[in-house]
């Protein structure tokens, strides 16, 4: 479990910190959720690394739970990083019982089969589907496979002060579709020992991807026009948003 | 999903029914808790089926899940029946967010690295120890891998009616090693039609169990001084906890 939460970017993690931050709620109390969402990603990697899902050996430039121990390891230490994750979000820290039941419920269903799971399954799904996945299709996918935690982590703040959820809903689906973006990309143009996982997969397995439907060109300008998005649905925080209007930046930017 | 929560005892379920019944908790709201267990206990039996763990073709008479279908979609059921566990423990219906939230808490705790992932993780290593397990080893192992979600669930009502919860964890704790030591006896005497999933392994194995420890007759012996022990606790209830009694006789006379 400690293996599986060393080293990545912790953006979602981030995002919990930074979107509270921005509620005047502080990192001591932000820290739980933040470590909850992280745990649940985490998980999700460590079973998404399987033999019998994506076989990969090397995840965040070390070697991947099932490599450096073996399966049934992977699969339990992935089980329990979920328990743990709904340990960490109801922890009394957090506040008020209503709070925390809520924030385990929506991080429940952001899990589960009508959120990340679900993008997993279509995924899955899309490997021996005769034919290539449409546009929709392959957002749909990243909706729920990558973009259900991101949003979960961005409403974290708001959820926690008892505020408006929308600006922040609005940031985070541009955030997370941006990222799945620059995530295909880097399966193009990034090299392993950059990105710290294996690269070149989605091509050679013929997968429908954003860059296989807009080409590299189309790929970037989408990124970076849902990055404005992201940046614009800011506005009504003002300046006080613009680290989390850097992290909208770092996302479409970034090199691993 | 809906293939993995089908058939079985349902023992768990029952057991938060009745406690709450026990407590003046109705159906209606005791059914959250009751279904929120059988989902985290079906994802454990699918997870534990697969062939880097049990390796199991069969289970409550059903083939396994990735035998009826693949590994990729085991894993991922099983993850999304533990999300939905914890979905169902914070439904608003369940009352107030203190208890949801403790609810969830609690049962994290439980199904993770300190309860029942820390049994599995126990039971695996104990296959390739060079000594078999001692029947202290036995035990401990046993009220992290079934204990600690049976102990979750008789303490459910009490929990739920903030009353004293010390009578029922006695009788969870007598309830669930009887429970672990009946499965060891059908292990030896059941056959799979029955049973509902392969026998004989533990012995083919060469696995130290309760039955290799104390021998057919000894085992028989402590299952039912524990059921003893089991309807002992519940004297504080009177007559009202004769279906736990029932449950208890049940747990050591079972033939699946």
């Amino acid at each position: 479990m400690a293996h599986a939460t060393d080293g990545g970017k912790r953006l979602r993690g981030f995002l919990v910190l930074e979107t509270a931050r921005l509620h005047g709620i502080g990192a001591e109390v932000a820290i739980w959720p933040a470590t909850a969402i992280e745990a649940l990603h985490a998980y999700s990697l460590v079973h998404d690394d399987l033999p019998c899902m994506d076989d990969d050996d090397l995840r965040r430039g070390l070697p991947t739970v099932h490599r450096k121990w073996d399966e049934a390891t992977a699969v339990l230490a992935g089980d329990a990083l979920q328990s743990l994750a709904f340990e960490l979000v109801t922890a009394p820290e957090v506040g008020s019982g209503d709070l925390r039941a809520k924030l385990a419920r929506t991080l429940a269903v952001a899990a589960g089969a009508q959120g990340m799971v679900l993008g997993q399954t279509l995924d899955i799904a899309a490997e021996t589907a005769p034919e290539p996945l449409s546009l929709d299709a392959i957002t749909a996918l990243q909706q729920g496979k990558t973009g259900a935690l991101i949003a979960w982590a961005t409403l974290a703040g708001p959820r926690m002060a008892g505020a408006d959820t929308a600006p922040l809903a609005a940031y985070a689906k541009a955030l997370g579709l941006a990222f799945q973006i620059a995530d295909d990309i880097l399966d193009v143009t990034g090299d392993t020992a950059t990105v710290g996982k294996a690269t070149g997969k989605d091509a050679s397995a013929g997968k429908a991807t954003f860059v296989s439907h807009l080409g590299l060109d189309g790929a970037k300008r989408r990124a970076n026009d849902l990055m404005q998005s992201a940046c614009d649905a800011l506005s009504v925080y003002g300046g006080d948003a613009d680290t989390l209007r850097d992290a909208a930046r770092f996302v479409v930017a970034r090199k691993n």
